[in-house]
């Protein structure tokens, strides 16, 4: 069974705005049972479109379109669909009616008069009700093929495709429904080909029908295994025995499975030993704390923070000596220490991690370059124990890197205690 | 002059990545004055990726490939390069010299056998250097037509789009590229379709070549115009005029212009006015520091957080009453007014915004549901304001719109101030 992706936007061709809702719509896909061969991005052109939907149209068994449903002179889609299938736009009242009230409940007196062009729907299509916004889904489905156009908001895309589109198509093609699995193994602290060598040739341990990709990005390797086939009992005991044999020859490398983050990691094996933490941060300005409590449950660990940004904040709230500040300066050692230190006492958790650096694009100096960093980790009865990065990466990803090497020293000292 | 993106990429057809890399290089490409006509996203499968290569080399002047030049087993893409062109594989000896002096730089006493593979080229293509990684990016041009492929990790494809592929495009094709500009206004506190209504018809104030587009998102609609043209004044001209004339209609609902963050416009604003800043926050959990701390030269007027995610934190460092917090709750306009105010008072700075409330999934009550925040705003000398908000968006999009509450609070008082 082959389906196709196609997302319509000039916002997308010119690079304002990332496709997200094509990644969305292939993992939800995948889950399904369905999997995606192709995604096509075009821009808002009746030719394109229209050239496009036929290759589709041709080729694939499901062809799922985003964008270009909204109200404005720039949405175009809908018009493109009811050519493409030379069908007249006809008014779909329960729309009209669900949009109306939708404005009468955002407080408006009546609706402008352009959202009844949101309520025409092309002959025989079915309408996919819309609850996040006023543009309805559309489907269409003739000879065992399915055609639909969602909005492009994704938070409409997605109640649309949620409530509409997937439990037709898993009822629809249940009968063609692949099991499609996949588990990744996230690693740190090892670079692409070293993991490779060390693994081996991935003939000799994979069955037919599973895969292993490794995908580098910054500072890391993930590990995907994926498998396909028929029983869905088959392809996750295939993927078991993928994942036990790379276990057996790079486990103390890998931190965690599919999209645990680091920090869910850190909550997890806090929450264990029913310990609490703490933040002081200045390059960072939170975003430790803000990661850490972006993770449901991180109120029973996580104590709170201390962003000393302004060296008077640190001397003040986190009662860093001012002769450390002056001897050693702001990012140095000495001061990490004093900040982990200082947050200890005064959020009174267990552990407290600091971060002092040069973020950039100024403040660099030829003894502290833009990129210096220093992170320490106090622990309640333990020596607090410090480490510099040097980093080149510009000012955002320094950030994230200073971030991810604190909460890896982190998780590697509660690695050490469990 | 056509040109099309090829991503190639199983982790991007099953929604494990989302492509950035195409936004990226359609934003580059757009700036050197070279419009993308089409985005295509396939597996790492030979048949697909030769069959695309096909339809793609034959339908544009330019043809970009990212994806799958790594030395790993899974990575096909050079070896479909070299088939669909009918050339052998050379060694590349300065690229083999510049993979071994990697690794040696990175400690490894010797390199790892499989990144020989790295320095092998088809015959007849350009190795382009790529000093932040392994794999060279390789550029083919024969009759006034180029094939570029670059890896995929982010950081390595920008480096050799912009020391190799771009100087050469621009150099190539110097008398095919157009002007190409775009210019987003950025909306808040009105819907799509009522500010279209205000605007009125395009046609009547668009020159010909001159197009606006609208673009909603979450709290926001972003209105972009883009022109294109072979003179760079006339299509400079041309936004211009289009701005003016939305800025009568809309003025009031704009807050900044394109890639300005609401963040960045506070920095600038408190610059202006030689005003500090500082946050105290609980379930944002220092989102709006990291936010604000993402600005270059925030540290001028940033003085720092306080995340008080824990109760005993608010009181021990924000001198929230006890008897506040046992009365009204953490979750209340008493406590969130206590938390600025407190904030103020600590971080010794000028304003202080506060953040309380319940980002779920869970601690919702019948009175309190999941998504009750409240905010306030405490500036030095005026009565503290506040502001209620009821989400209903999930953990993390609800935090996100606290954050986007808050500064919006901010940003208007200033507006006021100045």
């Amino acid at each position: 069974m082959k389906a196709e992706i196609i997302s319509i936007g000039d916002e997308l061709l010119i690079g304002q705005v990332v496709n997200s809702n094509a990644s969305w719509m292939s993992r939800e896909l995948n889950a399904a049972g369905i999997a995606v061969e192709r995604v096509t991005t075009i821009g808002d052109d009746v030719k394109a479109i229209l050239s496009t939907f036929r290759r589709a149209w041709k080729e694939n068994e499901v062809v799922l379109v985003t964008g270009g449903l909204g109200p404005t002179h720039d949405d175009i889609s809908k018009a493109a669909v009811a050519k493409f299938f030379h069908k007249s736009l006809v008014l779909h009242k329960p729309t009209l009616r669900a949009v109306q009230e939708r404005f009468r409940s955002l407080g408006y007196e009546k609706m402008p008069e352009i959202n009844v062009g949101q309520a025409m729907v092309p002959e025989g299509f079915t309408a996919l009700r819309n609850d996040r916004g006023t543009a309805p889904g559309l489907l269409f489905h003739e000879d065992g093929k399915t055609f639909v156009i969602l909005p492009g908001v994704p938070v409409e895309m997605e109640f649309t495709m949620t409530n509409g589109v997937l439990p037709f198509l898993r009822r629809t093609y249940r009968k063609d429904l692949e099991a499609i699995r996949h588990r990744t193994l996230l690693t740190s602290g090892i670079g692409e080909s070293v993991l490779a060598e060390r693994i081996g040739d991935p003939t000799t341990f994979l069955r037919p029908g599973t895969t292993l990709a490794f995908l580098p990005r910054a500072g890391a390797v993930r590990l995907r295994i994926s498998a396909r086939g028929s029983s869905s009992r088959q392809v996750n005991a295939d993927i078991d025995r993928a994942e036990k044999f790379i276990r057996e020859r790079a486990g103390k490398y890998i931190y965690g499975s599919d999209d645990e983050t680091l920090e869910a990691a850190i909550v997890k094996a806090l929450t264990a030993v029913h310990k609490t933490l703490g933040t002081a941060e200045s390059c960072t300005g939170g975003l430790i704390a803000a990661k850490l409590t972006e993770v449901p449950g991180a109120s029973s660990v996580f104590m709170g923070s201390v962003v000393a940004y302004d060296n008077t904040i640190k001397e003040s709230q986190l009662g860093v000596k001012h002769d450390t500040l002056g001897r050693f300066g702001a990012v140095s050692e000495e001061t990490a220490i004093e900040m982990a230190e200082g947050a200890l006492k005064k959020l009174g958790s267990d552990f407290a991690i600091s971060v002092t650096g040069i973020a950039g694009p100024d403040g660099g100096t030829a003894e502290k370059p833009v990129g210096t960093i220093w992170l320490a980790l106090a622990e309640r009865g333990a020596k607090t124990g410090t480490k510099k990065l040097q980093l080149d990466f510009g000012r955002s990803l320094n950030r994230e890197r200073a971030v991810m090497g604190a909460l890896e020293m982190l998780r590697r000292r509660l690695a050490d205690t469990v």
